[in-house]
């Protein structure tokens, strides 16, 4: 059974492929599941129908039979279990290469999203130039810490997991933030994830939808 | 094998069972899994021992036999996924228990994380007073998508699990604010969650470490 995803039909990000259905195409990519893709626009996601999926009014979901997810993690982290490439066999392995998933979701990304709010939503806000140099700071901690445990390491934990696919992911938030370039073993690991022809096959896919929608 | 998890040696709560040994406990209690606790010191946290095992030196790890696992989110689903309580047996409904986990993190607590820095961060901060009825709102924002899901349910899908279990305890921090009073079925929800006996049994557990940590 094919899987159907939904994404933006108009990515805020214009293709950089920042939105979270890139997680989920690089997974189903990496592991070799086509899917299909059902496109929302911003209205629809707050429209009953979509939100009967997804209860934030969000994208990515899938469904596959009677199944219906969201959540960019839950998703993938389904796709690893029921597939072979993403998830280590050794089963303590496996629950590492798990815990790389939560850390990328709970630690790591916290303040990457407050330095996205800070930039969008509080960009005109007398406190903006003060402020943005605290949040960035704390991005700076997170760093620094994910930068000493890599060290030179290829992966987080042993052979690429998911728990890469999703702190990659994460971590190409920050491209034109310049923080990645003050840790050159994570920018070597983001550009790492990127090289994966798997990563380049679900980037191209989403930049279609967008230059699509450009045109349009 | 009894499980090993590390929590603050003086939590910064002082008791009311905020810190992310929480969930822990709370889980290890719910499939009635005994543990032990060893603590950490603000100091300890930073050092290489504990680094090894929670690189960004937060609390709580787990070790058990040759395991070692950091990230409150990811020991939860590693209990979960090995002991009966925690997750329905069904696939689907397993899959969607371990989304509401994702979304507890991913999507209701990010705004929530971003309130406690600007209140414990920020507070001295010249835009403190104006900046915080901005993010009140983006949490009610989150609070209003996740009260029309539960309605009058007692859970987010089904029977309790891991998934509810993590999202009382993000909802839990919001304990001062008076936030979620604005949501009467969501804080009908916290409380049906710290009613439970397990909840009651790691909320003491905690409780007793802070109260020595006062007398001390």
């Amino acid at each position: 059974m094919i899987p159907t995803i939904t994404a933006f039909e108009r990515s805020p990000d214009g293709g950089r492929g920042l939105a979270r259905d890139m997680h989920v195409r690089w997974a189903l990519e990496e592991v070799g599941q086509s899917y299909d893709v059902r496109l929302v626009s911003f209205g629809g996601m707050k429209q009953p129908a979509h939100l009967a999926l997804s209860p934030f009014g969000s994208i990515p979901t899938y469904e596959e039979g009677g199944l219906a997810l969201f959540e960019s993690g839950s998703i993938v982290l389904h796709i690893a279990q029921r597939h072979t490439g993403l998830l280590p066999d050794d089963a303590n392995a496996r629950a590492r290469a798990i815990t790389w998933m939560f850390a990328a979701y709970s630690t790591v990304e916290p303040p990457i999203l407050d330095r996205a709010t800070a930039v969008i939503l509080e960009r005109d806000a007398p406190w903006h130039d003060e402020r943005l140099p605290l949040v960035d700071d704390r991005i700076r901690k997170r760093l620094a810490e994910l930068s000493r445990h890599l060290g030179d390491c290829d992966w987080l934990d042993g052979a690429f997991s998911a728990g890469d696919l999703v702190m990659v992911g994460v971590l190409r938030r920050l491209q034109r933030s310049g923080l990645l370039n003050e840790f050159p073993n994570l920018a070597a690991y983001v550009s790492r994830g990127e090289a994966r022809p798997a990563f380049k096959r679900a980037f191209e896919a989403q930049l279609a939808v967008a230059m699509a929608a450009s045109n349009s």
